[in-house]
């Protein structure tokens, strides 16, 4: 599963509970990685290892469930800019992921032990070991990505987006493509989420080649986005703001497209893109719901094994 | 004022009560600092920092009064060793200098920096912003000093000490010692907190050179240190355990030794090594003994102006 990270992490929570979680490997968007006050901040790993470990912030997503900020408070009382919310457990991953990176441990490495230490089954890999960087360009220029995401809330149109860095896939990423039984595009955004992944050198490449059935789960239901700016982003660089419009991102990639049942009326138009479209329930209400969808997607893929894209 | 942690930082509490806090430079040991979970630590400033900021926690000596600890339990359950207590306030200092460190400001530039940010008018210099490391020999071999002293709590006898690092004088601290009106050494381990700041390259001789008078006040009172091992080190090194064994230590540095009411019996001994002796009461238990106990060492330094050492 290619994964960005509240919707992403939503449906694995889902997905470890219908097959066995050490049977998934979440291949994990990394470029929205940044540093903050000199420490290795992961958004999108943390966001996936913290559900799948139970211990999310299920409000908001994302975050340590009952969290406290006395370091935040007092790095604000130091004169540090502190619009990126960092709880204090939190901030011991990142510290910890700090000081492993620094004495030379690879991301994926990194990421394995975090996984470890959380009692997290699943396999988490990050895209790339390599620093890759998400740039938006909005009116006033290109900006950081949670520059834009956090510090700006999203304010700024998106005009265009890039990835810096040469990223190659992390040890296992191809190799768990190429293995897959199915392979999953969370329904997370296209283009800040699972974009960056498949910029990643020979990940699209090895989707292609992969005998594995492709699903993709809409992050839009009913035009709008679930959580996050894949509307407004879809819009702003000339897409449809619909299943279809992600459909048609998605074209030549993926062989299903799980639609919820507001977009019923969208199944004829993405099959005529060549892609199966399953309507099922998407919204992710509870845990039931998110049993259901992992289900139907599963389903999708056994449905269409063997098909030709 | 030649400082280490715990007992320079009370005097130096007093002394900023009897003269103007902006007339005091405090250039304080660094050869304990130590990187904890990628962190830079820096133990003895920071509880002179704390301290006249009036923020420390005052049973302890050291560390932000009050403070909680829920990073240290988060990196405790990450599998971190975590026997170097670390509160969630103090940890926002390490990571605050960590992060400037990295972005190339030298040591000197950070603690200032943090003073001004913590409200601390006294000059607070590093003794070097090199890195400098005090390593002691025990009967198993040559151990870190926070090794020994936090985690083995100082319980090996100490053989030998030595200061790993060309360690060069921070910006200012020859200057604060060439221009000062009285040079004082704290009330702290001759050994491992005065000793490392003497072994920075010039440091001992500018003192020998300065104009000013020397004056120490002897941690040591009635055979033992009123905090820390600085009475086992004297026996283990092969000194008495006294404020005569101090003075030993620093004849031909200091002009006079400033030791307590229960030492008075040693004065004459110590006035034969060449040294004055001022008798007073130095066990700094309140405000008014910390007041009281600057202004003898003031007194005892106006005394001896012009006393050839």
């Amino acid at each position: 599963m290619l994964c960005g990270g509240v919707g992403a992490a939503r449906f694995l929570s889902g997905l470890v509970r219908v097959v066995d979680p050490a049977d998934v490997t979440a291949i994990v968007n990394v470029a929205d990685d940044e540093t903050f006050h000199g420490l290795h901040v992961s958004p999108d790993l943390d966001t996936v290892l913290y559900t799948l470990a139970g211990v999310v912030d299920q409000t908001r997503g994302w975050g340590v469930r009952d969290d406290t900020y006395a370091v935040q408070q007092a790095l604000s009382r130091l004169g540090r800019d502190t619009w990126f919310q960092l709880g204090d457990a939190d901030l011991a991953t990142h510290i910890h992921r700090t000081a492993l990176l620094r004495e030379g441990h690879p991301l994926s490495d990194v990421t394995a032990r975090l996984a470890r230490a959380l009692g997290v089954a699943t396999r988490v890999l990050p895209a790339s070991d390599d620093r890759q960087a998400t740039k938006v360009l909005c009116d006033g220029g290109w900006l950081d990505f949670q520059e834009w995401f956090v510090h700006r809330a999203t304010r700024d149109r998106v005009r265009e987006v890039r990835f810096e860095g040469d990223a190659r896939p992390a040890p296992g990423v191809r190799e768990a493509i190429a293995a897959a039984d199915v392979i999953v595009l969370a329904p997370s955004n296209p283009f800040v989420s699972i974009g960056p992944i498949l910029a990643v050198a020979g990940v699209r490449e090895a989707i292609e080649r992969a005998a594995a059935p492709v699903v993709a789960v809409s992050p839009i239901v009913g035009g709008e986005a679930l959580k996050g700016p894949a509307a407004a982003m879809l819009e702003s660089l000339g897409h449809e703001v619909s299943a279809l419009g992600v459909a048609r991102i998605y074209r030549g990639l993926v062989d299903v497209c799980v639609v919820d049942e507001r977009d019923a009326s969208l199944a004829r138009a993405i099959a005529d893109l060549g892609i199966g479209a399953v309507v099922t329930r998407t919204i992710m209400s509870d845990r039931a719901a998110k049993e259901s969808l992992a289900r139907a997607v599963l389903d999708a893929a056994s449905g269409t094994v063997g098909a030709a894209r």
